[in-house]
């Protein structure tokens, strides 16, 4: 076989490939994640792995990580593709789709995306340059009623309740109560405090202090910033609190109202499913309300597993039409491939395969994949062997492939059909119009 | 609101987007799709969007539709993405994945793969950039059993016929046929023919007899191939038709066996779902053995909507082993485009949501959303009406959205729910416990 020059392939560092026993896992949990999004009634919606870059750009902020498309070999004379980049997110393609379907939406409009996004991101645990998110979304004209923040988390745990992860904690807060306590104390740019609170986790007290003197704020402005930032807390509690701290302003006290309304709506979850947590801000510029984030309890460092909040100006970009949403998203390959690399996800199945129907000898080929057919009409997955051998070397198939049933097609006319369980080793005669899979 | 610069969102030409009431259509085709796949054993497999340029480049062909990868601001020093481009098909990516993971796969393994794929194409009818294939394949260690070649089109035909398309015709050939035939009539380059005859329902006898007359092939060859262009048949009896053409080899025999097998074993398959085209020779120099094509059958202009055949040395290319391989593909968006771009495509629904649980008072608001989350708890896709207002207008939205079900919770205390039936307009008593959709 082949004088030819082998190509050896080589995995891409950041564009993760699971073998079939893995895949299925990653499918069930898709499909798992679907059903529990359209559950509260969030209604699928896909947009192209492309937006024009002046889509992408319109925040500026990861400019550095997409992805722009080109030819091979650029037709002369044109550039077209080199205003396209692939999306990094799915709330930029949302409000951008939202915005030019505008008139054919019917509003609220609540969408779940399930999608490959694409990073040019140095690869490092936990971060690829290519990954699937799991986003749902709230978009509304003039306004979106708060019930829908409530919503939000609700979703995504009972959604995440059900694929069995390691204990991992949603925190939420909100923007308005952090600008409002930094405008409570007479600090004249909130965002850059929050920004600098926002690295909290990374540089720790003394480094955002740092920052915020450099800010020009005093040391009691200081003090009072990192006060805020310790209070945590799985209820109301917080919100009391804070008011203590005896910073006031309009926009906290709309800010506490909100989060006491959300931390109220989710009371009934289990506990330790969701906290406030006054030190969360969340980076991205686009937030203006509640806002989310989620970590695995024993590894908080790995980075967000969930994020998301509420922005009151994505949409608008498109559109002169005042568009604010809420959303969060379910970064499912940076959980799914941290417990893959771990070894905690127990491996799903190499085949769908339910019976394997054996070819005894080619004349009984014939009533073999008859009755492939009929197994195949009554649900169950079935493969017919793909040729006439002897009986060890099909049973090696199945079992190497776990496919938990062969079937024998009768071996002469009159004769009856059997079935082998591979799990037990017994096998039993059995009619194909009629057999049920055993239940375990 | 809002002053900024608006960047009005247009199309992409070749990257298609849909509405929910349209991709809630195409969802469901793929679960169709995906389910009839796996009723035949085929395990799932993705890979990553991108390849290597050498293993995508490995063919040659069609380098010239090839995406490559750059970011916006590429690093200095290193233009590390500059290798990696987008696939243009499954079958690359798959073979290439088959011998990257060749020690942990059990042969022969059966997959199928369902994911969008990128060609810088010029956008016309029926072309798209992003679109979306349904592959399987099998590939095994040095020879694909002749039962395969037979499978494909069986378990294409069985999942399209779920799908209500229009009428479509899967063309069969086998390459060995031709190159046999055409060896038969001591033709020195059999393969120059193969192109030729490949272009024969774009420019005609004329055009073919003009590029073989260059070729050197004299008047009774060029007649003979022609005439061989000209056999088609449902049954083995294209398999005599072409034995009584005279031209006899080796291989033709060999082709012609494989042939008859083929059909023999699609026979049972409703009449015209197969014809044996011997005017089939599909442009892809990698084809070997059989090959498939189909096309609507009131306008086979439009290109063909499922395509593939038998590959000795895919896999080949990227280890020393020998892995031949057969597979067929669906394409996906080709066919669903067509039906929506012509209206044949009934509507489906807007949103998922089963029942909206309205919300007539602020008070009532806890009530409403227990009874959602029993109804959800039951399996009822259930939105709770996201604030206390109007009968009339929460009736208006789940007009508007389609929702077929709203519930009433108790207004006061002590008194029933009651759902009312957006179909016939009914309203009456009901146990959120133990209501059941009424058939229709």
């Amino acid at each position: 076989m082949s004088e030819q020059r082998v190509i050896r392939p080589t995995p891409i560092s950041g564009f993760p490939e699971w073998l079939p026993e893995i895949r299925s896992v990653e499918q069930r949990w898709l499909d798992h994640i679907r059903a529990g999004f359209e559950r509260y009634g969030f209604a699928s919606v896909e947009t192209p792995s492309v937006e024009n870059l002046d889509v992408l750009m319109a925040k500026g902020e990861t400019s550095k990580e997409v992805y722009t498309l080109h030819r091979v070999q650029e037709e002369e004379g044109g550039d077209s593709e080199a205003r396209l980049g692939l999306h990094f997110d799915l709330t930029v393609p949302f409000a951008r789709y939202v915005a030019q379907h505008f008139n054919e939406l019917a509003f609220p409009f609540k969408r779940y995306q399930i999608q490959r996004v694409w990073r040019g991101e140095r690869p490092q645990e936990g971060r690829y340059r290519e990954f699937t998110q799991c986003d749902i979304d709230v978009i509304n004209v003039d306004g979106v009623p708060l019930h829908f923040d409530a919503e939000m988390p609700r979703v995504v745990h009972e959604v995440l309740a059900g694929l069995d992860l390691p204990a991992w904690t949603l925190s939420i807060n909100n923007r308005k109560v952090l600008q409002g306590f930094y405008e409570g104390l007479g600090i004249a740019d909130p965002l850059a405090v929050i920004r600098a609170v926002d690295k909290l986790h990374k540089i720790g007290d003394d480094g955002v202090r740092a920052i915020l003197t450099d800010e020009g704020l005093s040391g009691a402005q200081i003090d009072s910033c990192l006060e805020l930032a310790r209070v945590k807390g799985a209820d109301r509690s917080v919100v009391d609190a804070v008011a203590k701290l005896g910073a006031e302003s309009d926009l906290l006290t709309e800010g506490l109202e909100e989060l006491g309304f959300v931390l109220d709506s989710l009371a009934d979850l289990p506990e330790g499913s969701v906290v406030a947590d006054m030190s969360i801000a969340r980076g991205l510029d686009y937030y203006t309300g509640t806002v989310y984030e989620a970590a695995f309890d024993d590894d908080p460092g790995y980075g967000s597993i969930v994020a998301g909040g509420r922005y009151e100006n994505l949409a608008g970009q498109f559109i002169r039409r005042n568009l604010p949403g809420v959303g969060i998203s379910i970064g499912l390959t940076r959980i799914f491939a941290k417990l893959v690399a771990e070894g905690r996800l127990p491996a799903g199945r190499t085949c769908p395969t339910d019976v394997l129907v054996a070819v005894p000898s080619a004349e009984r080929r014939e009533e073999a994949l008859r009755t492939g057919a009929l197994l195949r009409s009554r649900g169950f997955n079935t493969e017919v062997f793909h040729q006439a051998s002897k009986v060890g070397k099909q049973l090696q198939y199945a079992s190497k492939k776990g496919i938990p049933f062969v079937w024998f097609p009768p071996f002469a006319d009159g004769r009856p059909h059997e079935v082998k369980d591979m799990a037990t080793g017994e096998q039993a005669e059995a009619d194909p119009a009629l057999w049920e899979r055993p239940a375990r």
